[in-house]
């Protein structure tokens, strides 16, 4: 938690941008794994954290604007909390620590928004969990699925959240900082005969030893060409690569997220060597331009048009490169987008909706591939961002496009044929825009086929 | 996943006991964090795991019993699932896997109940997510918190899960057996000046490189006497104990659970070993009660009479230990149960009711501590448990009782005021109960403080 001036300044803007109405925040709740009491890790919901700090289930927040009143609600330790779980502050004493000075119990919430609502609006962020679709019910008579979240709160918050102030920033550094020494330790461990699970177990133990949770589930894998693939079961082999999609979160929530790709083997094969140097021309090119004024999609263009010019000398592809990815034939081995912006959430605000945080608000293409790229906007400082371009061979796909006689002018599907079962590397660094440019956050890991063997 | 004919033969046992109607079983869904699509680890629903094996998400389950019919309900993977998850069986051919020819889309399940609702009853289990809620809103018009669970059904599935076939102890045996190790390694690597998390993250790192999950979150704390301590920021002094209570969950769900109280220091203190030797006292004598017939009260409360005994010796208690027992005196040190069943939950079977699985429906008791005793019935082959009896010194309960002037006849106030910040000692190991007797369950780990300093 950072000073509760911090937490008064940021509903002090929010309350100033939206002028009028009630906000309700609801935080989350504890979610039972396999019965009630056998709880998920618990993790608050962002926004609350963001507005108001406490990471405690059970809690809801109202800002009440015209009135300038803040309330938590929630409920005090029983003695029965006390001995399963220890002595904790009050639910006063908490508040205050936000600077919140009133405190309410759970059980007069609908009753204090039946109120409101006879005067005002009252507002609130698009739902997530069924628990707070459940809420929504039981607090304002919104039946589940009917929900209508407020497009006004939603990009008031995404417009703060978008912009990282230097105290978010020193804490998603550190984040960067452990999210590196995982991706370090498991380019140092990797041994054929090894399984992934093993390599995952000590990725993640770094995290933890450095009292860090996970800012999303580990990828570890041999077929790195499956996007989000969390099987963790295969033996690693001799002339394998494993990629590593994994990131630390820190106790305030703040996240890292990075990416390596490593050799199985003391060193890659030049086979392997010549798709990673076209991921790494890629990635670099992509860093070139990143600064404020740029729109990223101009960035996740150029980051295409290098992979498929790569590809092209390689044989794989034909044509002229630009027109390739204005089709939209480079989404055959670059898929997913080239990042995503990253903060309190890995892929940051995205139940805000990310044609708010990485389109303000215009619309996204349909195009298979670039459908899922999440950040698009031109760049601001204080964005905090993703660059993870890939190139990834996925032999479902190469059939499901042969046979649909898809980009045809681009690919050549005969030299394709002997690269299906090459796999996929993604190297993935994290930014900030800053004033005249952009910085890396963290430390570095490395890049390059000679940076990895490096560590081999 | 077992073989075919294991859950063949589960769901025809459950047919033949219930006799009639229609069983609904909803599957767990994914769970989102902080946002939908960064998920918690999936876990299937425990019931829908004994019953049908599949560990996916997204799926429900009926069986007809008068039609002799099973229909595992569900969605096939599309060209974009693939692209960013892999290839995976159809869900024709998991259903298949599992003994079940038939499945329909999740869009037809309510309309096949709505025809099926027409002729026989819908029987359920308890809900223990929001999304079961919700789920069963809108597949049986069942309001959110007006659900009515069939005793039926919930008994019938009791008494399956309750005893334990071979195929299923041989899990939990693996389970305990790395759970075994997750202590050991924290029993030899405990250090002066080490935080909490660095040992937890060392235990969790144990399950992990095993290809484990954890049972239920780790408590690893130097202020044992809190008991599901989840803070794992404190530093450990010389002197202090650590508390560890941690279990490993093997992919197929069955569970260990072992706690262990390591001395920071290489060796106990005097004052630390007269209270352990009581804890061990205890927790031998339960053991040695442990056979088919002996109800498991009977054995909380010779348990309970053992830490009695010994705090008499030491001047804290006072009166006749068995009286103490039953007038709920022990609380004060043994607030909690002394074991509970173990299985595909680590409480086994809490989400259908600990009436029904530790009590054989017999109501419990309201006494403090007492309530909090999970299993009472009398012991069965087959039944897999722990035990965990456990001395702790709760500042906030001694305050509370002697305001009070609680068991003024058993409780020497002035004399516990010395032993007020002692804190807490828990040593817990699992057992199956056999046909004549019972036997640990998985490696041993360290009980008595000889076998832990052993190991430091």
């Amino acid at each position: 938690m950072f000073d509760k001036e911090i937490y008064v300044e940021r509903r002090r803007m929010l309350k100033q941008r939206l002028g009028s109405g009630v906000l309700l925040f609801l935080g989350n709740d504890e979610v039972g794994c396999n019965y009630l009491d056998n709880t998920y890790n618990f993790r608050q919901d962002s926004s609350f954290l963001y507005y108001f700090g406490l990471p405690f289930a059970g809690l809801a927040a109202v800002i009440d604007i015209d009135n300038d009143r803040e309330i938590i609600f929630g409920d005090e330790l029983t003695i029965d909390d006390i001995v399963w779980m220890g002595t904790q502050p009050t639910l006063h004493e908490k508040a205050h620590s936000v600077g919140v000075d009133n405190v309410m119990p759970s059980a007069d919430l609908r009753g204090w928004l039946d109120e409101a609502r006879k005067k005002a609006e009252v507002r609130y962020l698009p739902v997530y969990r069924p628990e707070h679709a459940l809420k929504l019910w039981r607090l304002l008579d919104v039946k589940p699925g009917a929900e209508q979240p407020s497009v006004d709160f939603i990009r008031a918050v995404v417009d703060m959240r978008n912009h990282k102030s230097p105290e978010e920033i020193a804490e998603i550094e550190k984040a960067c900082d452990v999210t590196a020494d995982m991706h370090i330790e498991a380019t140092k461990i990797i041994r054929p005969g090894m399984h992934e699970y093993e390599v995952a177990a000590m990725i993640e133990y770094v995290a933890a030893r450095n009292n860090c949770g996970l800012s999303f589930p580990t990828i570890c894998t041999i077929n790195g060409q499956t996007l989000h693939n969390h099987y963790h079961g295969n033996v690693i082999k001799e002339g394998d690569m494993v990629l590593i999609d994994a990131g630390a979160e820190m106790p305030s929530g703040y996240a890292g997220d990075m990416s390596s790709t490593i050799c199985a083997s003391r060193r890659f094969t030049d086979r392997q060597k010549s798709v990673y140097d076209i991921q790494v021309a890629s990635h670099l090119a992509a860093v070139e331009m990143l600064r404020p004024g740029v729109a990223f999609v101009d960035v996740y263009e150029k980051a295409a048009e290098v992979i498929c010019s790569g590809l092209k000398d390689l044989g794989i592809m034909k044509g002229d490169p630009a027109e390739a990815v204005k089709a939209g034939a480079h989404a055959m081995f670059f898929p997913c987008g080239l990042g995503h912006m990253m903060g309190l959430d890995v892929h940051d605000m995205e139940n805000l909706g990310e044609v708010y945080v990485g389109y303000d608000g215009k619309p996204k293409s349909t195009q298979f591939g670039r459908k899922s790229l999440r950040l698009a906007r031109p760049l601001e400082p204080g964005f905090a961002l993703t660059i993870e371009p890939g190139v990834y061979f996925i032999p479902e796909l190469i059939d499901l496009w042969r046979g649909q006689g898809m980009y045809t002018d681009f690919i050549n599907y005969d030299e394709l044929e002997h690269w299906r079962d090459f796999g996929g590397i993604r190297n993935e660094e994290d930014y900030l825009i800053t004033a005249d440019g952009a910085r890396r956050l963290g430390k570095k890991i490395p890049l390059t086929t000679e940076e990895v063997e490096a560590l081999r």
